[in-house]
């Protein structure tokens, strides 16, 4: 098992302080920079972070819902954090996260002590070439965020130069993820992984169209001892959509371990214009 | 297209009514009684409704997260609502239902103003045989809830009789499902037809054990216009889980209208024991 590298971009990213008035304040990483804010995912890590690191939690996360309200800007925010109800093993959060011009994002979670138990796995990982032998997506260019991931696509890759056709380009995808630099595996790293999956708008028209997460729940499936184990491995990753319409769209994901064990799932809806 | 009837018993449990001190009261329904509390179908369009009512409510819900914290007892309970954000054609709103020992659940919804688009749908309707064709289940001296819905399984019936056999049974589910007495679908009766495929877990181990949704998200594909051209037919409902582990497993949903088209998606992470 490796040690998290210091000063990992995500770590700085995260980096959360109390202030007196019993808030805890961050600023943006231009580092996870997206096209109009924050990468979603590292605001998703934040929540969760949030809660984790609340000297009263008990537990593993199970269950994360962010709702992205406006756009964060460049700079400090605050995160409100209130414990809703604490029982004999389960724990919930709510958080919600200000700049000046109002509330920007709330998130809820849910946290659990896992034990072992009966397990059983009706899914199983889709079939990906090996991942020496995919290549790395190239981010040159792209927005920041890009380029904090190793993305290795074996199906449904982004092709950003506009295509001619207008038939809708198949919705799924299936590639190889992983922080960059590598970062052994946490319920933070994987809070941000669970949203690097391209909008699938983007995928089936071909082309950029304005878009943007409202809301993104992630479920953990294993404790903090299951990711752990994955170490910084690269994850499979697979994502689709059921349908498009009246301006929102459905985005569904799985992050797999190496070993063929669900670590997440995720759904997100999104806003498309157009 | 029918009106409501009058005294529909889902629209009694949904009765809510305004405070003094600017909270909502309602009161548990035993006609959607479950084992240990209200049915949680029952509890999430609660959450929604307080939010769908409150008169600076613009657009229709999108998403739904629903945590539940606490059993709820029978009786009385309250649901505080907070407008957390509201843009041109988005709203959100956070929700906490409580009772005299604490919070029971907490709820984020995110609605939107809905416009005509671009639409495509990847996903198609599972095959099912015709709706006639298949007998209702048996609901006569189960809780209570259970008779509130006409559930017609074409795969995945539950069996309540314990299987001497101890491999999983299969995990999907795919039934014909609509209110009963048959009521006009709208956002509020939707949102309770998410949570009726019976916890996956009693379907694979082939008896009942302790479990308990913790935490439901709910996607609403259709405006209420595309609701409401549902009228009171079925819904073709197709559930499934990827993964059981560590005292914890997903289930996702799908719910169809009759002509194909996707009108809800839901998935939640359920608690279960042993």
């Amino acid at each position: 098992m490796n040690a998290i590298p210091p000063n990992h971009p995500l770590d700085i990213a995260m980096r959360l302080t109390p202030t007196d008035d019993g808030r805890l304040k961050g600023t943006t990483s231009d580092e996870y920079w997206n096209m109009m804010g924050p990468f979603g995912g590292t605001t998703a890590s934040l929540m969760l972070k949030a809660a984790l690191d609340a000297p009263a939690r008990i537990g593993d996360p199970v269950a994360l819902t962010v709702n992205f309200c406006a756009p964060i800007a460049k700079g400090d925010f605050f995160i409100d954090l209130k414990e809703t109800r604490t029982n004999r093993s389960t724990q919930h959060w709510s958080m919600e996260l200000s700049q000046e011009n109002g509330i920007a994002a709330t998130a809820t979670a849910v946290f659990a002590k896992r034990r072992e138990t009966w397990a059983y796995q009706p899914a199983a990982m889709p079939a990906i070439p090996p991942h020496e032998t995919l290549a790395p997506m190239n981010t040159e260019g792209r927005n920041a965020w890009l380029s904090r991931y190793d993305l290795r696509f074996a199906e449904g890759a982004m092709n950003f130069e506009a295509r001619a056709d207008d038939d809708p380009a198949p919705s799924r995808s299936l590639l190889w993820v992983a922080d960059k630099p590598a970062r052994p595996l946490d319920f933070v790293s994987l809070a941000s992984l669970a949203d690097t999956f391209i909008v699938r708008i983007f995928l089936v028209r071909g082309r950029m169209v304005p878009a943007g997460t409202v809301s993104l729940t992630t479920y953990f499936h294993t404790d903090a001892a299951g990711l752990a184990a994955q170490g910084d491995a690269p994850l499979v990753g697979m994502a689709d959509t059921k349908t498009f319409r009246q301006g929102y769209f459905d985005q569904s994901a799985e992050l797999w371990g190496g070993d063929g064990r669900l670590l997440a799932t995720s759904v997100q809806t999104v806003y498309f214009k157009e």
